[in-house]
């Protein structure tokens, strides 16, 4: 991934000689050691990469990941204890003054740790750069994205089949992971929300005992993630008949998605598009309801490092970006409507992802 | 969780007036928010838990948790934007001038805030506290990792069921997946490794699309998450009838295990296990093929803070620790037995909480 690694260099102001990548015990591994090096397979726990001007890269781990190491290109060295990989890390870095590191997705620990045995090379902050280089998508990220949109959609779809009167929260929770599975994702993107009646009020609520009855909201928000990229998706559909208002809630989460789409396309700004979402619930019944952004970026992390629809985002939109759109609204005690979808940015517009049908489905 | 509070202050030697825990975005969420919390639900990115000497709690979150956070037993401001955050947080820490930080689990970003909007306080290091608290597990933590177990084994136990020619490692991974769910789990505890053949001697292989045959190993390594704790078990299947040499792997590695067992009670230093089980190993003809460790701690994260079974780790077993014994040998490009169940240290010897036969079973 020579292109990305010369990339991140481009946009690092003060540069540093070398870029340091270090992760530490799961969960707290920087997504940035698989975008620099393309590896799809491995935990890579306690390893390093270490990132050169010219793209070249330098992994440092050990025996349990040394075979998944071999399929990216590049140098690779192994490491027995913690004594070991740091005598290895100065040996490369003899020569070397200057080292980057992404002080967003690295421990303090490693930080006190890389200072003590180096305490004579200057540390610079290189976290704007993989945040600037990951901003826009390649092809081969674009692919995996695309993939993984096509297997949530697919598993969207078998929603209203699955569903019945008395299931729980949880079962559907499972029916979802085994579908996203078998449609080829390499596990559920995130914590799936599968969430029946007053609890779709819940934005982050995920699944629990409540069981299914006839007139509740049913709220799904899951993605796949494929090759370590990721989907992000939601419907909520109406067991039963919806009542008047429960069709207003989703008629008015679907019209303002709908304006925010009419926003979007390459040299807008980001807050340009959450505004129009925003001011146009905060005009209606709805008003005060919707309590998020309108969406995020997408990519190796759900919600990516990157730009963000809200208010106090003035990045500008541009071709090759892509994003999540979901308003919703959430009316405590009663319940929420929320639809979300991925998009990829274009020169006069965008392309829509995740093609699921957005409008009310009564099951 | 006043008890939880109070004892991670026990466990300081320099002690701070106050503990700060600051989650940032998914995946970099320090664990230790729920443990002190005992929050199930709920995601809180860019959260703050503040700990007091007595055990009292401030939460500090956006509106996205805050229904969520109530159900712990705390005092919930929420903030709208990082700007809030911080006003709050120097409200709330005005008289403090010394603030205690996890480094392991915080981000080098987060750290930089920290110090630029507290430039007079003082910031110790708290992580050993946390380390310490969470070695031995407290009756709720035991009740949750146990019914971690069961539903692990219960899956376990279908999978021979399952298996049949043909089938790919990804779709037996979807199967576990859904049956870890169906049977109460809130999510796998981690990636599953469900391989195949000569995929097997790749300790951290995940899986794939090869598909199985007469003949194969069949390794399945995977958890429960229940209510934020896992467990982790390992078996070694054959598919068909198993050759001479791939008996004798599965004996030798049943045997390790066997020994490692006989090792474990409390007063035991952690590194006699490992040794004790190493040394047998590298006396048969799979010598030098026992490439990790022989355990870890068990609980909130896979990998929990604490003690390995390692030939470095002095530190000594105590009483309700809970670890996993997980011996394996690894024949590059020919297959891998691994065997893992979870113990529960105990003062004469352990309690086994993953119960599935062990011995080879034949598909």
């Amino acid at each position: 991934m020579k292109k990305r690694v010369i990339n991140i260099f481009e946009n690092i102001k003060q540069k540093p000689e070398v870029i340091l990548i270090k992760t530490a015990s799961e969960p707290f591994i920087d997504e940035n050691f698989f975008y620099v090096t393309g590896l799809n397979k491995g935990l890579f726990e306690n390893s390093v990469a270490l990132l050169y001007p010219e793209g070249s890269i330098d992994i440092i781990t050990t025996n349990l990941e040394s075979e998944s190491a071999k399929k990216a290109s590049a140098n690779i060295k192994v490491y027995k204890n913690e004594k070991e990989l740091y005598t290895i890390l100065k040996e490369l870095l003899t020569k070397v003054t200057s080292i980057g590191i992404n002080v967003k997705n690295i421990t303090y620990k490693d930080v006190l740790k890389l200072r003590n045995f180096f305490p004579n090379k200057k540390f610079l902050d290189a976290s704007q750069a993989f945040t600037k280089a990951r901003l826009t998508k390649d092809e081969t990220e674009i692919e995996k994205i695309k993939k993984a949109a096509k297997i949530a959609d697919k598993t969207m779809k078998s929603i209203p089949e699955i569903l019945h009167e008395g299931m729980s929260e949880y079962e559907l929770a499972a029916e979802i992971s085994y579908s996203l599975q078998k449609n080829g994702a390499d596990k559920s993107a995130f914590d799936i929300i599968s969430s029946f009646g007053e609890n779709t009020s819940e934005p982050h609520y995920t699944h629990g005992d409540k069981k299914l009855k006839n007139g509740d909201f049913v709220l799904c928000d899951f993605g796949a993630c494929f090759q370590r990229y990721n989907s992000d998706i939601t419907r909520t559909f109406i067991f039963g008949k919806p009542s008047e208002k429960q069709k207003r809630m989703h008629d008015t989460v679907l019209k303002a998605q709908k304006i925010g789409f009419e926003k979007i396309k390459s040299g807008v700004k980001a807050d340009i598009v959450h505004d129009a979402v925003k001011n146009y619930i905060d005009n209606t019944e709805f008003k005060n309801l919707f309590i998020h952004s309108t969406g995020h970026s997408l990519g190796m992390v759900v919600h990516d490092p990157g730009i963000g629809f809200n208010s106090e985002c003035k990045d500008i939109l541009q071709k090759n970006m892509v994003l999540t759109v979901e308003p919703g609204v959430y009316m405590p005690d009663y319940g929420g409507v929320r639809i979300e979808d991925d998009i990829l940015v274009k020169k006069d517009g965008f392309e829509l992802l995740t093609k699921s049908p957005r409008a009310l489905i009564e099951i």
